[in-house]
């Protein structure tokens, strides 16, 4: 029996999992947030400690790995984390194949992603295809020929900096309108927020922003991506001009990426995405207007949920040992 | 002697030429423009007799070809020309393998720059490039991996119809502010024409459009790409604006591509680059600025020039022996 053990540094969630060659589900699975004011060392125990849980004294004959950050996954370095300090340049691969005696592959969890909605999700058969992922940011993995593609430096799939409009609003990137901007979940917040602070409530039956203030009690600083779309789909007019800017935007970004690089699919995913049909209706129109009419592609739904992490580090175990 | 047949079906000009395998100069070169009336028959026809005065009675090893319009380089089905009438699904690959008895190998004229620029050119030793072509079209081609990506069904590189500015003028694709509609030669001359209609000539000392107006006589429907470039070089600030706009619309987009894709290099070509040095220096910097800072690559000309094609129709061929 071929025994995989995935591990997912998630920034705020820490998972280990086993499975064997081939299985649907787990055999152990166990996962602990990470401590608000840790760092890598602290993630690293309790990883271990995770680890020694599910492998229950097997030895795995591989080791996948998703990371939330960039990783130069030829080495198996941790450049950085976004959200745990002390992640520099961390030999991750190496301390764990020297822990575990087993190869481990390691990527981010956008390419770990695309590997996993390849394998077991969305992606199945399709050899060229763009996963996004539509959360706190906007990130991508490309699949090209079977395999991930992941740039001369690791740096491929970043989506989410393409400038879409350049007289939009200013991203912390430095750049006016690129897409994570306009479509992730805690910019479309902010941007609800701007718009709510000069509309003032409304006396006219007008629902401009009505749902928005009664979700959050009037506290603005509740405001969520999620709120923006419950609130959009209870016919709240501010978010739902919000909820389209960031569908419009996804859409040219998708069209544009089709242009460039032709893939078969694109595979969606993320928190944002559950926004409903609307979101993906004009996702998709949006597409189809920016690609050139001889460009066809699909954009469909990830399959692989809230355990993505996990099954893609599955995939990517496998792909060692392939 | 391994013989290498190249050809270059180029839209308004058809060229044959002859090189030994590893050889940097022509052993025969003959080209011909494409007849003003003329269909995908008396191209081919042109095309053949190019061939015989090339080969001498010799029979090529391998061919190679760069067509100007979309083509399935995996059948070698050309799908159509843009400019010549009747190459709508002509299986230009068979035709030419029955006819010289050799393998032969077709693509479109930007994926065979790719190719070319990779094996003779600026790409040697860059095995993540993308080839960007800016003339009377803006068009481009990968080399991934050190092979070309075509893209799901070939139609990959079409970097001219990214949208940077969705709030920018209509192009004849249908969408607003496409890279192509902002930097190619003809549109850049339809700009300059239309700021022109509405610019009185100046009597205050300012530079705005004298020198488009001295160099096309007064008559707007002589301008050009390249008569925009030489007004700007000559301090007209109209044709400098204009050539700005360009620029800064070829940045962005090569910003967003290395963000997304994260080559080694781009390399340019075409009439547009000849544009001087300020036009490299805004596209440079404004790919720099639109690019994440952690995504590094260089912009790099185009090294093969007017036999361009041709080099890349030898590259072509050679892959196939190799």
């Amino acid at each position: 029996m071929t025994l995989i053990l995935a591990l997912d540094f998630g920034g705020t969630k820490l998972a280990a999992a086993t499975v064997k060659a081939g299985g649907k589900e787990w055999l152990d699975h166990e996962s602990r947030f990470s401590p608000t004011n840790g760092d890598a060392l602290t993630d690293l125990e309790i990883m271990r400690s995770l680890i020694d849980s599910v492998l229950k004294g097997r030895k795995p004959d591989t080791i996948g790995v998703s990371f939330g950050g960039p990783v130069d996954a030829t080495t198996g370095l941790v450049r950085l984390s976004h959200h745990v300090p002390g992640w520099e340049n961390v030999p991750l691969k190496q301390i764990l194949e020297e822990d575990y005696h087993a190869p481990a592959s390691i990527d981010n969890d956008a390419n770990v992603a695309a590997v996993g909605e390849h394998r077991f999700g969305a992606g199945q058969g399709y050899d060229s295809l763009f996963y996004i992922t539509i959360s706190t940011g906007v990130g991508g993995g490309w699949i090209l020929d079977g395999k991930p593609w992941r740039g001369a430096l690791g740096m491929a799939g970043e989506i989410g900096h393409m400038v879409v409009d350049p007289r939009g609003p200013l991203c912390l990137c430095g750049k006016r309108g690129c897409v994570e901007r306009l479509a992730s979940g805690p910019y479309m917040a902010q941007n609800a927020r701007e718009m709510l602070e000069k509309e003032p409530p409304s006396t006219n039956g007008k629902i401009r922003g009505d749902v928005l203030r009664y979700l959050t009690g009037n506290d603005l600083n509740l405001l969520t991506g999620k709120v923006v779309s419950t609130a959009a789909a209870n016919g709240d007019e501010i978010a739902q001009e919000v909820l389209y800017r960031g569908a419009w935007a996804l859409g040219v970004g998708i069209g544009n990426v089709a242009n460039l690089m032709n893939p078969q699919r694109f595979v969606l995913g993320g928190g944002v995405t559950k926004a409903g049909d609307n979101f993906w209706t004009v996702v998709r129109k949006v597409a189809r207007e920016t690609a050139l009419p001889e460009v066809n592609f699909e954009v469909v739904r990830a399959l692989l949920g809230d355990d993505a992490p996990l099954w893609g580090a599955v995939a990517l175990g496998l792909n060692v040992l392939d």
